[in-house]
């Protein structure tokens, strides 16, 4: 039986070439670019993005050189704003980068490479 | 002779899988993220991007639920950031997303495709 929960989604946005953004989809796509706009948040998701295996407990991710409680506060702002899940297994929860957040960001670029 | 002035560029950073960012590298796209965490910014951001020809003018695009002024002031956040560049020309100020805003958050989703 999987521990998985159910994800949050990011539906942004369209491409930016396409047409202006409607002002829901500007505050959902700012959302998640507020949530990046943080230099240790953004070292914090890479780390987890490129982690082995797609994800990473804590005691993988914490050399970001600030303290262990800054370290979560940061890691929860990012799962507030939906660009990590969490999952706890044992003693460490394990952080993986929500997959919709990836494709949010290749469907700001243009549309999907055709299949 | 062309008009063109020097661009900003943003050499930001490695795909988001392949390894976790440096600080320097973390900085600079956080500072990217930043500049469109902001819902107005992020949909004047893509009128500019989405308007014909690649470039727009404040006329075309104050159209965002907000005065003038507040338009002007998120137009010049934007260029500080780097992230749009301008030119007069007559009376009006053409506005253009900077080409290397478009390569970095390409280049966040991974290699680029072999050509």
């Amino acid at each position: 039986m999987s521990n998985a929960k159910p994800l949050p989604v990011i539906p942004c946005c369209p491409p930016l070439t396409e047409r202006p953004f409607t002002a829901e989809e500007a505050e959902t796509g700012a959302r998640m670019f507020k949530a990046l706009g943080d230099p240790v948040r953004l070292r914090l998701f890479s780390a987890v993005a490129s982690h082995e295996g797609g994800e990473a407990c804590v005691c993988d991710i914490s050399d970001v050189g600030v303290s262990q409680p800054t370290v979560s506060h940061h890691l929860k702002k990012l799962k507030e704003a939906g660009l990590l899940t969490s999952e706890r297994r044992g003693t460490w929860v394990y952080y993986r980068v929500e997959p919709s957040v990836l494709a949010a960001m290749g469907s700001l670029l243009g549309p999907p490479a055709p299949r």
